[in-house]
């Protein structure tokens, strides 16, 4: 059973590579092929209002993700995260799970709405996912995204209120 | 006549007033009203790749545009910026004149595109604006916005290509 917890300083070990070698793909996050280790820490780790991991039952963590405000002030009530789920461990639900925790976890922090500000549009494993969990496609950004392989390719905003507002 | 030049230190006496009224009125920024000098002036003037000031003739400063990367790498050929024009120079044209140097100025910069990633949609003066220079809405995000009248009001996303892109 993969379970989900906040991040702690000795699970960046673990965390580190996968973010790596997601971002090196260059498939699915703005994030530079060949960052560095210390730009990615302080993006995920210190900039996230949260950062969370999943565990197999053998303590190997299997994904991570990042919740914090989309915007400051009075867009603040709307928050955004990021997911990345290990490679070897994906297709078994890990991003599921993350998704609805995250989306439990953004409701218990006073959000009202989540919001994907740029999901890559030939990321078909995400785009299924985030549709399936309830994600509306609320924009489209012409060639937003310097696909590593594909060159210029459009993205996506998707966007879920999370709690019923007032009008 | 108004002329744009790149922003000077002792610009920001004449530039903080007009910004903190526009962040104060609530129905445009999502800057908090009443949110201090420090953290506007930092992202008014550190944070961006670069801000301009509008000037009259006789040295007036009237207005204040910035420009940035919209994403770190894959995503930073996206540029964004933000326009303030002082309450009482409005309606002289002075918005239309900086958002015109800014396309000119973000394509020197070597941006291809430009992305406005929250435009309040009760903001009917913008919204023309914006349109009428050929930024077309990408995107409608729920609620995203916190109206201090209006209370949670739609924000929207426009977009425009500033240079041909190769296919």
């Amino acid at each position: 059973m993969t379970t989900i917890r906040r991040f702690r300083e000795d699970d960046w070990v673990r965390v580190w590579p996968f973010l790596r070698d997601t971002f090196d793909a260059g498939d699915s996050f703005v994030h530079a092929p060949g960052c560095g280790e210390a730009d990615i820490r302080r993006e995920w780790i210190l900039a996230p209002r949260a950062t969370y991991v999943a565990c197999e039952e053998d303590g190997a963590v299997v994904g991570s993700y990042t919740l914090k405000a989309n915007q400051p002030g009075l867009g603040s009530h709307v928050c955004t995260c990021a997911y990345v789920v290990a490679p070897a461990a994906r297709g078994r639900g890990t991003g599921t799970l993350m998704c609805e925790h995250s989306q439990l976890e953004a409701a218990a922090l006073g959000f009202r709405a989540m919001q994907f500000n740029l999901v890559v549009s030939t990321n078909d494993r995400a785009l299924r996912l985030w549709q399936k969990l309830g994600f509306a496609t609320v924009g489209t950004l012409p060639r937003a995204f310097r696909h590593l392989r594909f060159g210029y390719v459009d993205a996506l905003v998707m966007y879920k209120e999370i709690v019923t507002l007032p009008d």
